[in-house]
């Protein structure tokens, strides 16, 4: 068991949905750092379900309690901790769960793991609401990355086979990137947002759920970090958002697509410009500065960054809990059986695992500073 | 820096590309294995470039010699060290390196990493002969899963577009399997291995290199083990596996494809079967066990294994070195250039990388027990 | 900064002196295990100040309250947070401190760590507060090692130059050794708690403090655990004790009196005793088993635990904060000054510290198992 | 089991007393450091017997061979991994030793912890001889910290009952402390010299051995490092520290004596004084600096350093190892018996573990900043 991730900046995650409470601490943060609360509320809501129909009818105000690490506004370099108290639960719901696992979730393994004594209220500790705290814990560390210019952004890449435009890491607008995390539904070509939510409503409709991927770009970070081997930046970042429920697949830059390409299409060449126009690319002098033609490498290479963009995508299975008759099996009667699941839950976590795709990489980021 | 991995066995890999001597030091290790060498070499044979028309021309016997960690021929417990002396390097072919970065590879980022005092000869640290002691490493740990009829197989999944038969990790015979590892081209479905080489001899001619999939999976594995959170099998897998040069994407079970599925699709439904088949199963007792329909989700739910098999796919850029003309920049004159690389490199890297994942696989599945 | 501590349990403390909650997260602990809160209650009562004249005049419930890791009072195997709630507290009491540090204490020390930005009420996250939760933490550990007959005592062995009889870990009894824990003042010969009150309350009376050492005894922990080297027990015992603020020495079995001894004098006998007779000592079969005639090395050879008792003192230093007029600086005004400290605090701190030093200890050997 | 120590800088060590070699990875030094073997040679030179009557009549050249890592004479950042071959070796006199558990010895707890497969030929993992890799790897280290103006040094602080002079850590001069580094006996005060060798001779003519205290002070190490709780300077020196073979004790500072002492008379005083003197004071600007009237904290407060040298003392016990007779079991027969021990030993390591000492705080000191 280890929900804790991290080695400079150390995130420990704790709670079960139906518990008193769900929380992070953070250890490592640098001293001295002011933390404006209420954009770290702001972060927090873009993950909450706030009454859309594409989302989940458990609402919850998630306001963070902070017990400690702060004085003052500023963080103390002390542990910080903030914890969430759970309280619009209806735990009544998962009473006939203990005996009927639910495809696709956790129920038998955690049977497997806990031998039975873990929490089945909401999906206890496996609970997608976990990463309520962690989305305060990375908004705390994307303030302080903010100071030194580095931003993260992430859409809704696709919803099933409807497509939003990918992100371009080449030429970009901080200030169009900007605006997607204040939309309801954050993706980058507005026109996509209608299919989409009809997708989701179509397939609510018919009692099931849908996946999709999540394209995450991180601007702004210097050249330099990472190393080679098993502290690659691709290796760091893949081990924090694997512990993002559903997320079943990550691929950096042009991905699973350089499998098919040959090293003359696929390396990402380097050129010099003058003047120096952002604070990631390697700076020869003041004068001259290095540049990519293309980011196939997804800013990384050799684990190490090179001043482009990192970007990666995610694949977000489809949420597991759905209302459609289901085959499964009765654990008390020890027969093959069908059921028809209880509970509420999103039709497609994607829209809602935007902000925790930046809160993640925002830890991984600040960690490896 | 850290070229370390694992939690209870801790792999520790040295060494640079043309240096005295690569090598890896093993720590946790359980005491009283016998070790049988000859597999051992057998493993580390399957990674060698052995003249190939379809490898680098760089060939090296890669003879491990075990300093620690051995008596009698079982390991004491104690760190086991093994080394593999450099012979066959040819560094002035790297010389101009310093000077003109070569596109896709890790030279200016390590530049910016080690501020120019990485080892650049084949790559230094980078190289991808550090996978050598990686291999040892997972032959080691594989000899011990065994003993508890765990089995790793791992194929070419594909080469640029041309494709072979994905495992079947629902109905599937170990026999079948192991032929694999005998096999100088590991190909699944022989018929597809004359296609693929032809491709990596057409690629080859033309100067260039071309990437593609491994797909790997493990059978016998039991149920329970991981953790939900960031101690999931896919976070501890992928740790590992985007160590392994080249890597740029990794997914489990049904990967990507489950972004485009509905929950009714994509949920694997348990079932209960008389007579227990094989000990990866969930055993209810001697005459019921529990298996799945399905394995969409490799094997792995909520981090945590299900008792199938742990499937999952590695995308492998092009070998970034080739002959053909490239662009780049020349840091001593600081101007845009054209140049044509040099050295001895594998038109395709991905058969040689296929006991590379089955060793990672290896050490992350002993140290998850 | 971490105050995270373990390997496969990991304790992260957290809060701080003033602020609004003290707590700790347990990650790793086995599932299943029943918590009888009553007894850790009492535990934890051990630590508090009562307004006994020997403690500090500021008096705390320490009420934990259970965030998750519970359900239906077994643990869950999931991450067990729980917080103490700071309530009487008396912050006007520090605010000289800021310019004025304290002789002994971390005030200058901190400045320098957290660039001026930590909490300086109460000592902040260096406060003996800190040790509440530790305290909670051990106390749940210390259950689990109860169920498997691992019991762990500890007692002030001196104060000033005042001594308590030694632990005798060749020949004790275990209900002896149990009446301890009910003692208001912990010592093993009841006859010396009240020259050691007295001495306390002399020094009180002058507004100073004074040191102490408390030895810890752990019978039954099973013989083959720990290791040569960086994971020794001695290693790993030290590694926690050490973040018990004002311990300045660590010595195991006879400690620094094995510098002046003979090897024919220090080395601990092995025999053989017919018939076993406790869970500690290494059988040979069921009619023979091994101890050792002497117990010099503290239980631990090598690194690794012989099946004898587990013996350790450590050295607390007296409590910085006096009344009495000191020598210091005044950072404002740039000056040496003399003052007079204000605040509530311990005479002497080792009476309290007892019961820290088992729970700490419980933590070790459990992450040991 | 764990060889590996360190946070930023991790040190694995491998290898087996009479196995093909011992050695040592360092992970995650800095790069571009200009390292001068010559220097690491005397250092290791100090730790080796040369024939002196109070040490082993085994002698090792103990030449290191470095296997990666170096580059043009400067590390390259990547894993520096040395070797020394194991050549002196006279297995043949620990054949008996299988059966008979030397007392003090690791003998008995290595068959429990490796289930009798440790190799068991001098000692094997447990050996003294495994300082040799530690004491290049210190070597390594104390060269950057010499850079940065920070030296170590340590001196026997008694054997037996017989005491050398103790640093004083408050008034010094490095000059004279920098002599104890070239003499063949380290002790401060040269007149000690002799009553200690003649006391080690003496045991050693009785087939006995004695133990000893180390004493080591640090200086020029910069205030502010460390941290309150598990990181703390005393925990990261002490669990370095006891991974020494024989230390039974440490202490900080004026150590076990504070348990004694009023806090009036254990608290360090600060004071301002004019012109920075050294690198280690904190300094409020130009003209103004901190230093402290005592060191009865040992450099360190709130687990962090405030600039004054870091002092600790360490217990070794008596090399178990003797020809006197001695009682202990037969595990084949079954029976207690007594026997003469054969091999060679050192009749006092404290001697040659000076050095050793030096190098694990290098470790731990670089690992700290």
């Amino acid at each position: 068991m280890s929900s804790i991730w991290g080695n400079k900046i150390k995130v420990s995650i704790f709670g079960e949905s139906h518990g008193e409470a769900i929380g992070v601490t953070i250890d490592g943060l640098p001293s001295g750092v002011l933390i404006d609360m209420d954009k770290i509320l702001h972060f927090m809501s873009r993950r909450q379900a706030k009454g859309d129909a594409w989302a989940t009818s458990r609402t919850e105000a998630d306001i963070p309690r902070v017990l400690s690490g702060l004085y003052n506004k500023r963080t103390t370099g002390s542990p910080l901790c903030a914890i969430i108290e759970n309280k619009n639960t209806r735990s009544q719901d998962y009473s006939q769960q203990d005996m009927i696992p639910r495809p696709g979730h956790a129920d038998l393994t955690a049977m497997a793991r806990f031998e039975g004594y873990q929490d089945p209220r909401g999906g206890g500790h496996f609970s997608g609401r976990l990463t309520a705290p962690l989305v305060f814990a990375g908004a705390i560390c994307s303030q302080i990355l903010e100071e030194k210019r580095i931003f993260i952004f992430a859409h809704i890449e696709s919803i099933g086979d409807i497509n939003d435009q990918r992100f371009d890491s080449v030429n970009f607008s901080l200030k169009e990137l900007a605006k997607i995390q204040n939309k309801p539904f954050p993706v980058y070509n507005d026109e996509i947002a209608k299919p989409m939510i009809d997708k989701i409503l179509q397939v609510k409709s018919e009692q099931d759920s849908i996946g999709g991927v999540v394209e995450c770009m991180a601007v702004g970070f210097p050249c330099g970090l990472g190393s080679p081997m098993f502290e690659s930046i691709e290796a760091r970042i893949s081990s924090i958002m694997f512990g993002i429920p559903a997320v079943k697949g990550i691929e950096f830059g042009a991905g699973f697509a350089v499998a098919k390409k040959m090293a003359s299409e696929n390396n990402d060449v380097p050129y010099f410009i003058k003047n120096k126009m952002s604070n990631n690319e390697k700076s020869v002098d003041e004068s001259l500065s290095i540049r990519y033609k293309t980011n196939n490498a997804g800013g990384i290479e050799g684990g190490i960054s090179n001043g482009m963009p990192v970007l990666f995508r995610l694949a977000f299975k489809p949420t597991p809990s759905i209302s459609k008759e289901q085959e499964s099996i009765n654990l008390a009667e020890r027969t093959n059986i069908k059921f028809n699941g209880k509970g509420r839950h999103d039709p497609c976590i994607v829209p809602r695992a935007v902000p925790v795709v930046e809160a993640a990489m925002a830890i991984v980021l600040l960690d490896l500073m």
